[in-house]
């Protein structure tokens, strides 16, 4: 196989903002191939801004893929059309500020919000999900037109409650008719969701664009117990030759430390570049 | 190993409260010899209901434990004196409840409250948890009046912030100081959070004082990928003969439903019974 590896700034960040440029070359340095930064924080910049990452990217020769969560604001199952409408807008503007920099994947729970409002119940769900995939027809349009892959995150029952697993995706996917729609399985989220990792990854097959893959306790890729071997076995089958993008997260405190729960020190005294260079060299590994 | 195996009566339920009675027979007609309730329908009953409930156990030979996930009104970790106060009364009320129906063994989010409000945050967890262990002192004083057992259960960090390993829950029952506190562990948060089954469990060591065996897609044992002989070998090196209970949620809908996030039909057309009796049965193989 030859999949990208790579990871996702946050790692290193207390806040969701932050300047991706020198990650570029952080992360180059470290082993990896790729990073994925924040659609939100992107869609944000300005024009010279993003100028000024698109050719920090060139010139490292590390492509970037981008990852959000929706705000409740943005949320594209929301009751309320007016919100999915906004959210619609704000895929829009993430879409015109990806190709601007040479950015061709989207991936995350762009069909809701995160983190949950929760308001959705299992009740309400269909309707949402009918929402949800009128606003995601219409959003793909730009994609389709821009030539970018948007990924549906499918994600744990305390994160969502739209998408928990990889065949609630394939459903969803299904509906919206796109080429340019696909799923993201993330390992983290089928360790708390999926019956067996080897099923997910099948049930996705030529439907899954993107992979995450969270250790089961969120630390970096070899310190817990998902199966890796069964993932790389079950990737290759279904012949996945997507990007592979670790997404730990160790810090307590600040926004990142409060949305993903880091309740303590993961791992006291780490050094983040080594662990980080450790975990792509392990994920190079299993992936072989 | 001796362990009683039992099962939680709300498997079957969509709302917590429920009459315990016909689970008792019912559950041992299923090859369980233990029954769990929930602790906060038991404070509940009138002196008649609960002499019922103290016969029929008595009568069908099925004993029972208690579990409880306190309400955010009786947060032992509140920032606000009088709800911990609050929380320690609850607790005392729930104790006498328990030793009226000759239950002893008390099990849950006793140590704060659930379903978690989350607006304790990773900066203010120590003083919460020295809030925590100031009532539950308090508190426990009752148990051992009683000769009752309470067990703090580590959970997920969608789930409570203050307990997520063993680790933490073996330095929160030191502090506490009593031999009528100790340790409930749950296969399914353990899943979640520690970085390995076994050293969990012998984290634990003998402080442990109870299990929940939830699966990892909270589906009855045997349904996902939590590695039961690894669990099983552990529980016998540490000589473990607590009471083993299983705790699976399959139905969507009611308050059970909601709180426990089963936002799908998780296993459709399933028989309950025959379900439960299958997992019981797989639950003696894997302690054997």
């Amino acid at each position: 196989m030859t999949n990208k590896v790579g990871i996702y700034y946050a790692y290193w960040e207390h806040n969701w903002d932050a300047d991706f440029v020198p990650y570029l070359s952080r992360v180059k340095r470290l082993g990896f191939d790729v990073l994925e930064i924040n659609a939100g924080t992107l869609a944000g910049l300005s024009g010279s801004e993003r100028k000024r990452l698109h050719a920090a990217s060139a010139e490292t020769g590390v492509p970037m893929s981008c990852c959000i969560g929706l705000p409740p604001s943005s949320d594209l199952a929301s009751a309320d059309p007016a919100v999915r409408r906004a959210g619609v807008a704000h895929l829009g503007r993430i879409a015109d500020a990806m190709a601007g920099c040479g950015i061709d994947r989207l991936t995350g729970i762009i069909y809701s919000c995160w983190p949950a409002t929760h308001e959705g119940r299992h009740e309400s769900k269909q309707q949402a999900l009918d929402w949800s995939v009128a606003a995601m027809k219409e959003a793909i349009r730009k994609a389709e037109d821009l030539g970018l892959t948007y990924n549906v995150e499918v994600v744990n029952r305390f994160e969502q409650f739209l998408l928990n697993t990889a065949e609630e995706a394939v459903a969803y996917v299904q509906r919206v008719q796109s080429p340019n729609l696909k799923i993201l399985l993330d390992t983290y989220h089928m360790n708390i969701e999926e019956d067996s990792f080897e099923a997910a990854i099948t049930t996705a097959g030529t439907l899954l664009g993107h992979l995450h893959t969270g250790e089961s306790n969120r630390k970096p890729p070899g310190r817990g117990h998902i199966p890796w071997k069964e993932v790389g076995a079950a990737l290759k089958k279904i012949g996945f030759n997507g990007w592979v993008v670790m997404e730990p997260f160790l810090l307590p405190g600040g926004e990142i430390g409060r949305d993903i729960r880091v309740n303590r020190e993961l791992m006291p005294q780490v050094d983040l570049d080594a662990e980080a260079r450790r975990a792509c060299a392990f994920t190079r590994e299993f992936l072989s």
